[in-house]
Protein backbone atom coordinates (compact mmCIF):
# COMPACT_ATOMS: atom_id res chain seq x y z
CA UNK A 1 0.00 0.00 0.00
CA UNK A 2 2.76 2.23 0.90
CA UNK A 3 4.53 3.52 -2.27
CA UNK A 4 7.34 6.06 -1.35
CA UNK A 5 9.14 6.76 1.67
CA UNK A 6 9.56 10.25 2.27
CA UNK A 7 12.05 11.28 5.20
CA UNK A 8 12.92 14.40 7.31
CA UNK A 9 16.70 14.81 7.20
CA UNK A 10 18.21 17.25 9.46
CA UNK A 11 18.20 14.93 12.60
CA UNK A 12 16.39 12.03 11.16
CA UNK A 13 19.22 11.15 8.15
CA UNK A 14 21.78 13.33 9.47
CA UNK A 15 23.56 14.38 12.54
CA UNK A 16 23.64 18.03 12.30
CA UNK A 17 24.81 18.63 15.86
CA UNK A 18 27.90 16.64 15.15
CA UNK A 19 28.84 17.56 11.96
CA UNK A 20 28.45 21.44 12.94
CA UNK A 21 30.35 21.40 16.25
CA UNK A 22 33.06 19.81 14.63
CA UNK A 23 33.12 22.52 11.44
CA UNK A 24 33.05 25.85 13.93
CA UNK A 25 35.82 23.56 15.85
CA UNK A 26 38.15 23.56 12.98
CA UNK A 27 37.41 26.65 11.66
CA UNK A 28 37.89 28.65 15.36
CA UNK A 29 41.40 26.12 15.52
CA UNK A 30 42.50 27.77 11.75
CA UNK A 31 42.05 31.16 12.28
CA UNK A 32 43.11 30.82 15.78
CA UNK A 33 40.91 31.87 17.94
CA UNK A 34 38.68 29.99 21.11
CA UNK A 35 35.01 29.40 21.00
CA UNK A 36 32.38 26.83 22.09
CA UNK A 37 31.51 24.90 19.24
CA UNK A 38 28.98 23.10 20.82
CA UNK A 39 27.27 25.66 22.48
CA UNK A 40 27.36 27.32 19.02
CA UNK A 41 26.06 24.85 17.04
CA UNK A 42 23.43 23.99 19.14
CA UNK A 43 22.02 27.92 18.95
CA UNK A 44 22.58 28.20 15.70
CA UNK A 45 20.12 25.17 15.07
CA UNK A 46 17.67 26.86 17.78
CA UNK A 47 17.32 29.74 15.69
CA UNK A 48 16.41 28.06 12.75
CA UNK A 49 12.71 26.80 13.81
CA UNK A 50 11.66 30.81 14.48
CA UNK A 51 13.36 32.09 11.86
CA UNK A 52 10.75 29.44 9.39
CA UNK A 53 8.00 30.37 11.83
CA UNK A 54 8.43 34.16 10.68
CA UNK A 55 8.07 32.90 7.21
CA UNK A 56 5.39 30.76 7.85
CA UNK A 57 3.75 33.79 9.71
CA UNK A 58 4.73 35.92 6.27
CA UNK A 59 6.63 38.18 8.26
CA UNK A 60 9.33 37.32 6.97
CA UNK A 61 9.02 36.76 2.46
CA UNK A 62 10.09 33.68 1.66
CA UNK A 63 13.76 32.49 2.00
CA UNK A 64 15.27 29.60 1.44
CA UNK A 65 17.36 27.92 4.62
CA UNK A 66 20.81 28.82 3.08
CA UNK A 67 19.13 32.55 3.55
CA UNK A 68 17.98 31.65 7.09
CA UNK A 69 20.47 30.24 8.10
CA UNK A 70 22.76 33.20 6.98
CA UNK A 71 20.49 35.54 8.77
CA UNK A 72 21.41 33.38 12.19
CA UNK A 73 24.96 32.95 11.37
CA UNK A 74 25.63 36.70 11.42
CA UNK A 75 24.04 37.54 14.74
CA UNK A 76 25.68 34.47 16.44
CA UNK A 77 29.15 35.87 14.81
CA UNK A 78 28.05 39.11 16.46
CA UNK A 79 26.87 37.45 19.84
CA UNK A 80 30.45 35.06 19.79
CA UNK A 81 32.89 38.37 18.93
CA UNK A 82 34.04 36.44 16.10
CA UNK A 83 34.90 38.04 12.63
CA UNK A 84 34.90 36.08 9.93
CA UNK A 85 36.14 37.01 6.12
CA UNK A 86 33.24 36.51 3.77
CA UNK A 87 34.64 33.66 1.94
CA UNK A 88 34.81 31.83 5.30
CA UNK A 89 31.36 32.76 6.48
CA UNK A 90 29.99 31.67 3.18
CA UNK A 91 31.94 28.06 3.92
CA UNK A 92 30.89 28.00 7.41
CA UNK A 93 27.37 28.88 6.48
CA UNK A 94 27.26 25.93 3.65
CA UNK A 95 28.37 23.32 6.95
CA UNK A 96 24.81 22.54 6.14
CA UNK A 97 25.66 20.97 2.85
CA UNK A 98 28.39 18.65 4.61
CA UNK A 99 26.32 16.87 7.21
CA UNK A 100 27.41 13.70 8.09
CA UNK A 101 24.93 10.76 8.07
CA UNK A 102 23.85 8.90 11.15
CA UNK A 103 25.97 5.36 10.82
CA UNK A 104 22.31 3.35 10.15
CA UNK A 105 21.25 5.81 7.14
CA UNK A 106 23.12 4.98 3.99
CA UNK A 107 22.69 1.13 4.97
CA UNK A 108 18.75 1.40 5.61
CA UNK A 109 18.17 4.20 2.42
CA UNK A 110 19.88 1.70 -0.04
CA UNK A 111 17.29 -1.27 1.28
CA UNK A 112 14.43 0.41 1.28
CA UNK A 113 15.45 1.74 -1.90
CA UNK A 114 14.79 -1.50 -3.42
CA UNK A 115 11.28 -1.74 -2.69
CA UNK A 116 9.93 1.61 -2.35
CA UNK A 117 10.75 5.26 -3.79
CA UNK A 118 12.73 7.18 -1.38
CA UNK A 119 12.94 11.06 -1.48
CA UNK A 120 13.93 13.81 1.30
CA UNK A 121 10.90 15.89 2.25
CA UNK A 122 12.74 18.60 4.37
CA UNK A 123 12.76 22.43 5.27
CA UNK A 124 16.11 22.37 3.41
CA UNK A 125 16.51 23.95 0.37
CA UNK A 126 16.81 21.62 -2.85
CA UNK A 127 20.32 22.80 -3.66
CA UNK A 128 21.52 21.78 -0.14
CA UNK A 129 19.97 18.95 0.07
CA UNK A 130 21.52 17.56 -3.82
CA UNK A 131 24.61 18.53 -2.19
CA UNK A 132 24.54 16.79 0.91
CA UNK A 133 23.40 13.75 -0.70
CA UNK A 134 26.45 13.60 -3.44
CA UNK A 135 29.06 14.16 -0.24
CA UNK A 136 26.96 11.80 1.96
CA UNK A 137 26.05 8.87 -0.82
CA UNK A 138 22.32 9.34 0.49
CA UNK A 139 20.80 7.26 -2.72
CA UNK A 140 17.83 9.35 -2.88
CA UNK A 141 15.21 8.60 -5.76
CA UNK A 142 14.84 12.01 -6.02
CA UNK A 143 14.49 15.57 -3.92
CA UNK A 144 11.34 17.11 -2.47
CA UNK A 145 11.89 20.49 -0.50
CA UNK A 146 9.45 22.68 1.38
CA UNK A 147 11.17 25.30 -1.27
CA UNK A 148 9.19 23.32 -4.37
CA UNK A 149 5.88 24.86 -2.54
CA UNK A 150 7.28 27.92 -0.72
CA UNK A 151 5.76 26.53 2.52
CA UNK A 152 7.84 25.42 5.09
CA UNK A 153 6.78 22.28 7.64
CA UNK A 154 4.75 22.12 9.26
CA UNK A 155 2.15 23.53 6.20
CA UNK A 156 -0.06 21.26 4.96
CA UNK A 157 1.18 22.07 1.59
CA UNK A 158 4.50 20.36 2.12
CA UNK A 159 2.74 16.71 2.56
CA UNK A 160 0.37 17.16 0.63
CA UNK A 161 2.30 18.71 -2.28
CA UNK A 162 5.14 16.06 -1.78
CA UNK A 163 1.99 13.47 -2.37
CA UNK A 164 1.03 15.07 -5.53
CA UNK A 165 4.46 15.58 -6.87
CA UNK A 166 5.28 11.93 -6.61
CA UNK A 167 1.23 10.98 -8.28
CA UNK A 168 0.30 9.31 -5.01
CA UNK A 169 -2.68 9.42 -2.61
CA UNK A 170 -1.12 10.91 0.87
CA UNK A 171 -1.84 7.30 1.86
CA UNK A 172 0.35 6.02 -0.24
CA UNK A 173 3.16 8.26 1.14
CA UNK A 174 4.92 7.49 4.77
CA UNK A 175 7.04 9.94 6.60
CA UNK A 176 9.72 9.07 8.45
CA UNK A 177 10.96 11.24 10.61
CA UNK A 178 12.40 12.07 14.34
CA UNK A 179 10.32 14.77 15.75
CA UNK A 180 6.78 13.91 16.51
CA UNK A 181 5.02 17.28 15.53
CA UNK A 182 6.52 16.53 12.16
CA UNK A 183 4.49 13.06 11.96
CA UNK A 184 1.52 14.92 13.41
CA UNK A 185 1.22 17.30 10.80
CA UNK A 186 1.78 14.45 8.08
CA UNK A 187 -0.66 12.10 9.67
CA UNK A 188 -3.74 15.13 9.82
CA UNK A 189 -2.87 14.96 5.91
CA UNK A 190 -3.44 12.00 5.35
CA UNK A 191 -0.14 10.42 4.89
CA UNK A 192 1.13 7.21 6.66
CA UNK A 193 4.16 7.61 9.47
CA UNK A 194 7.49 5.92 10.66
CA UNK A 195 8.89 7.48 14.13
CA UNK A 196 12.72 7.42 14.23
CA UNK A 197 14.38 7.78 17.34
CA UNK A 198 17.47 9.53 17.53
CA UNK A 199 18.63 10.08 21.18
CA UNK A 200 21.59 11.91 19.95
CA UNK A 201 20.25 14.60 18.00
CA UNK A 202 20.45 17.01 21.06
CA UNK A 203 22.94 17.38 23.82
CA UNK A 204 22.28 15.16 26.52
CA UNK A 205 21.32 17.89 28.63
CA UNK A 206 18.03 17.94 26.23
CA UNK A 207 14.89 16.06 27.58
CA UNK A 208 13.31 13.98 24.34
CA UNK A 209 10.48 12.01 24.16
CA UNK A 210 11.59 9.11 22.45
CA UNK A 211 8.90 6.43 23.74
CA UNK A 212 7.21 4.25 21.23
CA UNK A 213 3.62 6.13 20.31
CA UNK A 214 0.73 4.02 19.08
CA UNK A 215 -0.31 6.95 16.40
CA UNK A 216 2.22 6.10 14.79
CA UNK A 217 2.16 3.18 12.08
CA UNK A 218 6.20 2.58 12.75
CA UNK A 219 8.41 3.36 15.57
CA UNK A 220 11.54 2.60 14.54
CA UNK A 221 15.35 2.18 16.73
CA UNK A 222 16.68 3.58 13.67
CA UNK A 223 16.41 3.70 9.43
CA UNK A 224 18.05 0.03 9.37
CA UNK A 225 15.79 -1.18 11.64
CA UNK A 226 12.40 0.34 9.76
CA UNK A 227 13.68 -1.31 6.75
CA UNK A 228 14.33 -4.67 8.49
CA UNK A 229 10.14 -3.70 9.97
CA UNK A 230 9.06 -2.85 6.16
CA UNK A 231 11.21 -5.36 4.28
CA UNK B 1 33.75 24.87 -14.81
CA UNK B 2 30.55 23.00 -15.74
CA UNK B 3 28.63 21.46 -11.97
CA UNK B 4 25.63 20.13 -13.07
CA UNK B 5 24.52 18.28 -16.38
CA UNK B 6 20.88 18.27 -17.23
CA UNK B 7 19.09 15.96 -19.54
CA UNK B 8 16.16 16.14 -21.54
CA UNK B 9 14.58 12.95 -21.55
CA UNK B 10 12.24 11.68 -24.14
CA UNK B 11 14.62 10.94 -27.37
CA UNK B 12 17.82 12.02 -25.68
CA UNK B 13 17.72 9.27 -23.17
CA UNK B 14 14.50 6.79 -23.43
CA UNK B 15 13.48 5.73 -27.19
CA UNK B 16 9.87 6.72 -27.07
CA UNK B 17 9.13 5.36 -30.35
CA UNK B 18 10.39 1.90 -29.87
CA UNK B 19 9.06 1.54 -26.49
CA UNK B 20 5.35 2.66 -27.48
CA UNK B 21 5.03 1.05 -30.56
CA UNK B 22 5.82 -2.40 -28.65
CA UNK B 23 3.78 -1.24 -25.81
CA UNK B 24 0.73 -0.61 -28.68
CA UNK B 25 1.39 -3.91 -30.55
CA UNK B 26 1.34 -5.90 -27.20
CA UNK B 27 -2.10 -3.94 -25.87
CA UNK B 28 -3.45 -4.71 -29.22
CA UNK B 29 -2.53 -8.48 -29.27
CA UNK B 30 -4.57 -8.89 -26.01
CA UNK B 31 -7.04 -7.32 -27.11
CA UNK B 32 -7.19 -9.34 -30.47
CA UNK B 33 -7.30 -5.96 -32.70
CA UNK B 34 -4.92 -4.73 -35.60
CA UNK B 35 -3.74 -1.32 -35.38
CA UNK B 36 -0.65 0.09 -36.99
CA UNK B 37 1.24 0.67 -33.69
CA UNK B 38 4.60 2.58 -35.20
CA UNK B 39 2.15 4.89 -36.97
CA UNK B 40 -0.19 5.04 -33.43
CA UNK B 41 3.13 5.96 -31.48
CA UNK B 42 4.07 8.76 -34.50
CA UNK B 43 1.23 10.34 -34.19
CA UNK B 44 0.95 10.23 -30.13
CA UNK B 45 4.20 12.14 -29.64
CA UNK B 46 3.11 14.52 -32.59
CA UNK B 47 0.25 15.41 -30.57
CA UNK B 48 2.83 16.56 -27.91
CA UNK B 49 3.90 19.36 -28.80
CA UNK B 50 0.87 21.22 -30.19
CA UNK B 51 -0.73 20.52 -26.85
CA UNK B 52 2.23 21.65 -24.60
CA UNK B 53 2.24 25.15 -26.78
CA UNK B 54 -1.40 25.46 -25.89
CA UNK B 55 -0.48 25.52 -22.33
CA UNK B 56 2.42 27.80 -22.95
CA UNK B 57 -0.26 30.03 -25.15
CA UNK B 58 -2.59 30.14 -22.18
CA UNK B 59 -5.33 28.20 -24.47
CA UNK B 60 -5.07 25.35 -21.84
CA UNK B 61 -4.58 26.09 -18.09
CA UNK B 62 -1.33 23.96 -16.40
CA UNK B 63 -1.61 20.66 -17.41
CA UNK B 64 1.12 18.24 -16.55
CA UNK B 65 2.31 15.60 -19.58
CA UNK B 66 0.28 13.00 -18.28
CA UNK B 67 -3.04 14.95 -18.65
CA UNK B 68 -1.63 15.93 -21.87
CA UNK B 69 -1.06 12.65 -22.70
CA UNK B 70 -4.54 11.25 -22.21
CA UNK B 71 -6.05 14.05 -23.85
CA UNK B 72 -3.68 12.80 -26.92
CA UNK B 73 -4.49 9.18 -26.40
CA UNK B 74 -8.46 9.82 -26.43
CA UNK B 75 -8.58 11.17 -29.45
CA UNK B 76 -6.43 8.91 -31.37
CA UNK B 77 -8.04 5.87 -29.89
CA UNK B 78 -11.02 7.70 -31.40
CA UNK B 79 -9.96 8.17 -34.67
CA UNK B 80 -8.17 4.69 -35.14
CA UNK B 81 -11.63 3.21 -33.97
CA UNK B 82 -10.41 1.52 -30.86
CA UNK B 83 -12.18 0.45 -27.61
CA UNK B 84 -10.00 0.11 -24.61
CA UNK B 85 -11.61 -0.24 -20.64
CA UNK B 86 -10.34 2.79 -18.79
CA UNK B 87 -8.03 0.44 -16.56
CA UNK B 88 -6.64 -0.80 -20.41
CA UNK B 89 -6.66 3.37 -21.30
CA UNK B 90 -4.96 4.62 -18.14
CA UNK B 91 -2.00 1.42 -18.63
CA UNK B 92 -1.28 2.93 -22.24
CA UNK B 93 -1.22 5.97 -21.03
CA UNK B 94 1.34 5.07 -18.87
CA UNK B 95 3.95 3.56 -21.11
CA UNK B 96 5.44 6.77 -20.96
CA UNK B 97 6.72 6.16 -17.42
CA UNK B 98 8.30 2.77 -18.82
CA UNK B 99 9.99 4.14 -21.21
CA UNK B 100 12.97 2.37 -22.31
CA UNK B 101 17.02 4.17 -22.39
CA UNK B 102 19.17 3.99 -24.97
CA UNK B 103 21.59 1.01 -24.93
CA UNK B 104 24.35 3.64 -23.74
CA UNK B 105 22.53 6.04 -21.38
CA UNK B 106 22.65 3.96 -17.89
CA UNK B 107 26.13 3.74 -18.21
CA UNK B 108 27.21 7.02 -20.07
CA UNK B 109 24.97 8.49 -16.15
CA UNK B 110 27.02 6.63 -14.21
CA UNK B 111 30.04 7.96 -15.47
CA UNK B 112 28.82 11.28 -15.51
CA UNK B 113 27.53 11.11 -11.78
CA UNK B 114 30.76 10.65 -10.66
CA UNK B 115 31.90 13.95 -11.48
CA UNK B 116 28.80 16.29 -11.68
CA UNK B 117 25.46 16.48 -10.76
CA UNK B 118 23.11 14.76 -13.30
CA UNK B 119 19.49 15.59 -13.43
CA UNK B 120 16.44 15.45 -15.51
CA UNK B 121 15.41 18.72 -17.12
CA UNK B 122 12.30 17.70 -19.11
CA UNK B 123 8.62 18.55 -19.64
CA UNK B 124 7.48 15.28 -17.89
CA UNK B 125 6.32 15.52 -15.11
CA UNK B 126 7.69 14.65 -11.83
CA UNK B 127 5.90 11.17 -10.91
CA UNK B 128 6.55 10.11 -14.90
CA UNK B 129 10.17 10.68 -14.87
CA UNK B 130 10.85 9.38 -11.09
CA UNK B 131 8.91 6.23 -12.17
CA UNK B 132 10.93 5.87 -14.70
CA UNK B 133 14.00 5.98 -13.36
CA UNK B 134 12.67 3.24 -11.03
CA UNK B 135 11.75 1.37 -13.67
CA UNK B 136 15.00 1.33 -16.41
CA UNK B 137 17.78 2.34 -13.63
CA UNK B 138 18.27 5.87 -14.32
CA UNK B 139 20.56 7.00 -11.54
CA UNK B 140 19.64 10.29 -11.66
CA UNK B 141 21.05 12.53 -8.08
CA UNK B 142 17.21 14.41 -8.67
CA UNK B 143 14.16 15.05 -10.79
CA UNK B 144 13.65 18.28 -11.90
CA UNK B 145 10.76 18.97 -13.90
CA UNK B 146 9.05 21.30 -15.80
CA UNK B 147 5.84 20.86 -13.76
CA UNK B 148 7.73 22.63 -10.89
CA UNK B 149 7.89 25.93 -12.79
CA UNK B 150 5.00 25.85 -14.38
CA UNK B 151 5.97 26.32 -17.79
CA UNK B 152 7.23 23.83 -20.46
CA UNK B 153 10.22 24.23 -22.29
CA UNK B 154 11.38 26.09 -24.28
CA UNK B 155 9.80 28.72 -21.91
CA UNK B 156 13.30 30.56 -19.86
CA UNK B 157 11.65 29.69 -16.54
CA UNK B 158 12.79 26.00 -17.12
CA UNK B 159 16.71 26.57 -17.90
CA UNK B 160 17.14 29.34 -15.03
CA UNK B 161 14.62 27.19 -12.60
CA UNK B 162 16.88 24.31 -13.04
CA UNK B 163 20.01 26.69 -12.14
CA UNK B 164 18.26 28.09 -9.41
CA UNK B 165 16.81 25.22 -7.78
CA UNK B 166 20.63 23.76 -7.93
CA UNK B 167 21.78 26.87 -6.66
CA UNK B 168 24.06 27.40 -9.98
CA UNK B 169 24.66 30.06 -12.02
CA UNK B 170 23.55 29.41 -15.53
CA UNK B 171 26.90 29.18 -16.68
CA UNK B 172 27.41 26.28 -14.46
CA UNK B 173 25.01 23.98 -15.80
CA UNK B 174 24.95 22.04 -19.07
CA UNK B 175 22.13 20.81 -20.86
CA UNK B 176 22.30 17.99 -23.08
CA UNK B 177 19.85 17.01 -25.37
CA UNK B 178 18.98 15.32 -28.52
CA UNK B 179 16.81 18.38 -30.26
CA UNK B 180 18.47 21.71 -31.52
CA UNK B 181 15.84 24.12 -30.69
CA UNK B 182 15.73 23.00 -26.39
CA UNK B 183 19.97 23.58 -26.70
CA UNK B 184 19.59 27.23 -28.73
CA UNK B 185 16.78 28.04 -26.02
CA UNK B 186 19.26 26.97 -22.66
CA UNK B 187 22.01 28.88 -24.73
CA UNK B 188 19.52 32.12 -24.87
CA UNK B 189 19.37 31.65 -21.26
CA UNK B 190 23.35 31.26 -20.37
CA UNK B 191 23.85 27.46 -19.85
CA UNK B 192 26.38 25.36 -21.27
CA UNK B 193 24.91 22.94 -24.01
CA UNK B 194 26.18 19.83 -25.25
CA UNK B 195 24.16 18.03 -28.20
CA UNK B 196 23.35 14.10 -28.65
CA UNK B 197 22.86 12.79 -31.64
CA UNK B 198 20.03 10.25 -31.38
CA UNK B 199 19.41 8.94 -35.49
CA UNK B 200 16.59 6.83 -34.54
CA UNK B 201 14.59 8.50 -32.19
CA UNK B 202 12.24 9.24 -35.00
CA UNK B 203 10.71 7.28 -38.18
CA UNK B 204 13.77 6.49 -41.21
CA UNK B 205 11.28 8.85 -43.07
CA UNK B 206 11.56 11.65 -41.05
CA UNK B 207 14.47 14.07 -41.74
CA UNK B 208 16.21 15.00 -38.98
CA UNK B 209 19.58 17.67 -38.26
CA UNK B 210 21.96 15.41 -37.17
CA UNK B 211 25.23 17.51 -38.23
CA UNK B 212 27.62 18.77 -35.50
CA UNK B 213 26.74 22.37 -34.74
CA UNK B 214 29.57 24.77 -33.71
CA UNK B 215 26.90 26.81 -31.26
CA UNK B 216 27.19 24.04 -29.08
CA UNK B 217 30.23 23.50 -26.30
CA UNK B 218 29.75 19.58 -27.53
CA UNK B 219 28.62 17.03 -29.79
CA UNK B 220 28.29 13.93 -29.16
CA UNK B 221 27.46 10.35 -30.63
CA UNK B 222 25.51 9.57 -27.31
CA UNK B 223 25.92 9.84 -23.49
CA UNK B 224 28.67 7.54 -23.00
CA UNK B 225 30.74 9.68 -26.09
CA UNK B 226 29.90 12.72 -23.88
CA UNK B 227 30.90 10.97 -20.72
CA UNK B 228 34.40 10.09 -22.73
CA UNK B 229 34.91 13.90 -23.48
CA UNK B 230 34.18 15.29 -20.28
CA UNK B 231 35.96 13.38 -17.90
Amino acid sequence: MVKALVFDVFGTVVDWRGSITREVRTLAEANGFKVNAAKFANLWRAGYAPAMDRVRNKDLPWMNIDALHRLILDDLLNQFSLSLTEEDTDHLNRAWHRLKPWPDSVRGLRKLKQQFTISTLSNGNFSLLNNMAKNAGLPWDCIISAELFGHYKPDPETYLGAANLLGLTPSEVMLCAAHKDDLIAAKNCGLRTAFIKRPREFSPSVKIDLSSDERFDYNAESILDLASQLT
